[in-house]
């Protein structure tokens, strides 16, 4: 019997680190995998297909999310975002973990889907929101005023802290990092995650067997 | 609101490094307790009341666990053994965890408790029953006939692995160190774990507030 991956998923307003962590552990372990979304918007400078995002047309998006291909999806504006699920399937039968970099109602949905018992969530708090609207601004991507829409979504996003397993205030990057490793590697160690211990206590048991 | 303790079980069958293990956990971390057992037989030579048992009369025993005093008990041939309730108790309301090096029919005990929301349990396994009987005779404690009384009391031992929530194989003493350590470390980093986020949340919902 092989091990059955889980689906970690990682939620926290913009500008708590969310997504430099998930760089960091993307150099980690080659049993983790990311989740790449699917989505309508088209592609923006740079970004490739099937790395930051699989860009599809919203008839093909619709298709999906009816044929229950799509773990969780939303309508961001005029534009669909979801997670398919056939890759996450493959790669947890496999025996990998699977990251997600989702919001808390993707979250939410994850957790009501069929694969539930094998979700871990996480979510990321700023230190402060001064540090939050600090670390948006020294992004230097965003005009004034996304980074504002941005600050009105990061209380919404906050508020559901209190439904993940695991919280962590990111207030240093190394030992936010290390304490997301150490969350991985201690959830692999459940005896749940460890399928193959079967037959490792057989072992012993015919060697007991052979010394009577 | 401070937060509350873990009762950290550890069960294996002997020879499988379950004390050398503790030991090395003793010098970790100061906010990790040791729960020491009483019991009703004699002190062996430099063994210290208080530290490695509680030495009790058979008579304050029984009083003990019918006062409900006793987390967990057993008899084993003509002696007493149990884990006292009111050092855990303290332990764990001062937000220290308390490690228990008991049997399974102790954690079992203790998981029926009225302490069983705190209790993480972790199960150590040998790599081999080789490998066991050459750590019980190599010890230079027992005579052959213990060793083998010892032995006979593993399979049984082993045979509860599958009611514990984390298991390891101790192949290699600072691997298995390092795994239990990363073990306590994920588990305190658990939402249920950590009350005094909803001070810092209430914070960032204040900083929120002063923005508008």
């Amino acid at each position: 019997m092989s091990r059955r991956g889980l689906l970690i998923i990682l939620s926290s307003p913009s500008g708590a680190g969310k997504s430099t962590l998930a760089g960091r552990l993307r150099t980690w372990d080659t049993s983790l995998r990311f989740s790449v979304s699917a989505t309508t918007r088209p592609p923006r400078e740079g970004e490739v297909d099937g790395q930051h995002y699989y860009f599809v047309s919203e008839e093909a998006f619709r298709e999906k999310v009816n044929d229950g291909g799509m773990l969780e999806h939303a309508r961001v504006f005029e534009n669909y975002y979801g997670s398919p699920k056939a890759p996450v399937q493959n790669a947890i039968e496999d025996g990998c973990d699977v990251l997600f970099d989702i919001d808390w109602q993707g979250a939410q949905q994850i957790k009501n889907s069929s694969l539930q018992d094998s979700v871990l969530s996480i979510f990321i708090l700023p230190p402060s929101i001064t540090e939050l609207h600090r670390r948006l601004v020294s992004r230097g991507q965003d005009a004034p005023e996304v980074i504002e829409g941005r600050m009105r979504k990061s209380w919404d996003e906050i508020s559901h802290w209190d439904g993940y397993d695991y919280v962590l205030i990111n207030d240093d990057l190394d030992q936010t990092e290390a304490q997301l490793k150490t969350i991985i590697s201690a959830e692999r160690l459940r005896r749940s995650q460890q399928p193959d211990l079967v037959n490792h206590v057989r072992k012993l048991q015919s060697e007991f067997g052979e010394r009577e």
